[in-house]
């Protein structure tokens, strides 16, 4: 295949911005010419952006991403750099892939759908709409790829910080997988995510100067390596940044490295300051925190923390809190920061209706040969029901027939398990507007807000869902009234194609 | 923890730029802190990256990441903006974590390193430097944390993509991870780093308009599903972009997609026009290739392609190759960007040596109760040894002390086995200059210069080194002068942390 080695004209700075409409799969854009060519463009459509399986085989995820979804969104324009690059692009038979015409119509684009979103913090469950876009069909089309990018890894990231934050059992979690995150905005947004999750503050001075994360850290091996000896190295740093001191100490025996951080911790004292802590890093971390504990208690030190690190995740941590390690402080880095063991999220974008010429919404499913993968048809609202402060179940309903009362909500799986909500639950309805015809509605709120409102979904929510192996499943399916009116259209649907062949 | 509410002040656009030196780890700055306020902070020393495990389990590696290290690296200065929030940071005391002095000095402080590294596109092995920076201590330590996101994760995701490429047999391999990859330039980075591996092209536009790598794409689901009927769909996407025709035919019923991509083909052909071919994007793969083929074939169409997507990575699509599959072209995206199975490559940045007040280098190691995490001391470089046009061995020896001849190479877990260089063998040294004295030099190589010396440096690896699982063990390891070097300086330590206990 060719390489097109013009387009080293287009020289970037590291790293290139992202703040474009081109930050998309090719398919969006041919597909787009031809929606624009077919006069399809300004059909009115709806999609769904959702997942079909929680991550980590666990009972819950946490949404996350809308704040970067609503900035990218409000710049979504094409610019001339963009247009001239598309302009270059051959079709198979080296002519331009893309018409002047069409072009000029991304040109003139201006981003005008509507908006519908669960807010960022909530607890959310397989095939829920996390976003909802309706609009001209060829914009609602054209920034699938970014939304899909940007949900799919922060709802991947804030949920396993939850898992984390779980297992730590209220005691802080430090995030700090800068060094082996995805890419540089890989980190920052997995540090967005992660403190959304419950994570108390980071190691990535951009991630804190950025969203006002708490950042947290203070020296490495190599600091210490620098001296001659580990005792030269505590009392240098601690002359220097004498309100920070959290010694590393497994340089070269972690023990006598804690006895080192008390002498200066003793120094720190008289003058007027206090020893914050020591960090393992290697090790038996149960051995030698409760043995690290013993020393500094003996010491005076009882209220300098315990801080562990080295390639933690919920398991390990649930596994050290069972065997009663010391520690205060949990520093989790890569596992969290690119999800270790699942690294990414299958979330989908899926055409929901499409507007006739008569003005009628045209409900829309995607077939497949495995049932769950056949795509919800219709406008689509999520309905959390409530009995006595804990979250009972959440049914999926078209917009346009309404929730039927009582309502009944069916298994996506399996169509013989139906859970009907029963009286006296309260009900709310998740998904609510962003944009109105392109322009952002409502106030945005703040980070803390946000991974506050993560704390209090999760108090809802029966620990058994919570569990981090084998959860009990939570009752979230589509509601009655809209699972028949799917198995109609997967029946006629099928009938369809067999008509044809 | 506090929360910062303050620094909701710095807005950004999304996203933000990473071009700044605040891409870190704070305890960088904590560090650069106190070895400013200990008159250490120009004292020379040296640092190397290196990995101590080959991802996946496999026999070699890619290096990749230095295009971006080097971008980054030209920006390294500190900025008002920077240096504001850097002020605002409170110490346990809360009072200012960073004296006035030291921010000065940041703000003044001017790139001024030398970096060697290995090219781009080199296979590596564990423990090789693929970087290697001497200046300061304050600035080679500043830009750890930075240089090991870049080139971590790029190393990882040029490794997959060349044994995906690999198990393609030298058939196209599409890139289109976009939609799962974690974040922006975390899919920017990966369409980069994949491209280095072998992949021919991306779905990914910015990655195609900032590196250069060709685009491919066509249509997805939504397409089919806006229209009343499939044929309806090709046909119009056909009118609007006869010379970029690649059907998706499984959103209804495969074979009967494959039968309306001819029915479209065929007039296409009346129109002067051609097929590009079919993809298939569910089921079970092998059989539906096998099928499709034929009816193609059947019906005129022996040069259309069959491209396969579905969550593929290299031992999938190894059982294809093994099953017959009649596959042309192979989509891979969600495991491919994010490595899939293993989402972090480990690896690391230590202190190799540093000069003291006489001008001696004084070589360091950290030492660990693992043998193997115990760094290499000394100024490392990096020696191929080629016969007959094969790679036979790597070592890893002491710029200071050179390496001796005949060359011996210790195993880095095992240093009984040792493996003799034969004569008669050629080698050179892989680390090459890059900065001198914060100055670029020479020329930097363009992506398709560096796939091309991927694919030609896999031609120089025995077979069984390649082979996906259990491949044979390609000796690399630490040269003899250095190993008995670092046997003596571990004892001594050793000793030395007895003395004080």
């Amino acid at each position: 295949m060719a390489v097109f080695n013009v387009f080293d004209l287009f020289l970037y700075t590291f790293p290139m911005t992202t703040n474009t409409p081109l930050l998309t799969d090719l398919y969006q854009l041919t597909m787009a010419a031809g929606y624009w060519k077919s006069g399809k463009a300004e059909q009115e459509a709806v999609f769904h952006l959702f997942f079909r399986k929680l991550p980590f085989a666990g009972g819950y995820a946490i949404a996350a991403g809308l704040g970067d979804v609503v900035r990218w969104l409000e710049g979504f324009r094409f610019g001339q750099e963009e247009l001239e690059y598309l302009a270059t692009l051959p079709g198979r038979d080296g002519r331009p892939l893309f018409e002047k015409g069409f072009l000029d119509y991304l040109g003139t684009m201006k981003w005008q759908c509507n908006v519908e979103a669960i807010p960022e913090g909530t607890v959310v469950f397989p095939h829920e709409p996390l976003l909802r876009i309706q609009g001209p069909l060829i914009q609602a089309q054209l920034v699938e790829t970014a939304l899909l990018n940007i949900v799919n890894f922060q709802t991947l990231i804030a949920t396993k910080a939850a898992r984390v934050c779980l297992a730590a059992q209220g005691e802080p979690v430090l995030e700090f997988g800068l060094r082996r995150a995805q890419g540089p905005d890989g980190a920052v947004m997995a540090s967005r995510a992660a403190f959304i999750g419950g994570c108390a503050s980071t190691s990535n001075v951009l991630a804190g100067m950025r969203h006002g994360i708490p950042v947290r850290g203070t020296h490495a091996h190599s600091w210490v390596m620098s001296f001659d000896t580990e005792l030269e190295a505590f009392a240098t740093y601690a002359e220097a940044m004498p309100n920070n001191c959290v010694f590393l100490v497994d340089t070269y025996d972690t023990l006598e490295g804690v006895r080192h951080a008390v002498e200066i911790g003793q120094r720190l004292r008289r003058e007027g300051h206090e020893l914050a802590g020591i960090r393992l890093d290697s090790g038996d971390l149960a051995w030698l925190s409760i043995e690290a504990r013993r020393i500094l208690d003996e010491a005076g030190f009882p209220k300098a923390t315990i801080v562990a690190s080295n390639d933690l995740d919920e398991h390990l941590i649930e596994s050290l809190k069972h065997q009663g390690a010391a520690i205060n402080v949990w520093g989790v880095g890569t596992k969290l920061v690119t999800g270790g063991e699942q690294a990414a999220l299958g979330g989908v974008y899926k055409l929901g209706a499409i507007r006739d010429e008569n003005g009628e919404w045209q409900p829309k499913i995607k077939l497949s040969e495995q049932a769950i993968k056949v795509s919800n048809p219709g406008i689509q609202q999520v309905r959390r029901f409530t009995l006595n402060g804990e979250f009972r179940g959440d049914a999926i309903y078209d917009e346009e027939s309404g929730c039927t009362v009582p309502t009944e909500i069916m298994h996506p799986a399996d169509p013989t398990r139906v859970k009907a909500m029963p009286e006296g639950t309260v009900h709310e309805d998740l998904l609510r507007p962003v944009f109105r015809q392109g322009v952002l509605v409502g106030e945005q709120p703040t980070l803390q807000e946000i991974q506050a409102r993560c704390q209090e979904q999760l108090t809802h929510l029966h620990a058994t869902v919570k569990r981090l192996q084998h959860p009990h499943e939570y009752p979230a399916g589509v509601e009655r009234t809209l699972a028949e009116r799917k198995l109609a259209m997967m029946v006629e649907a099928k009938g369809k194609v067999g008509a044809t062949a």
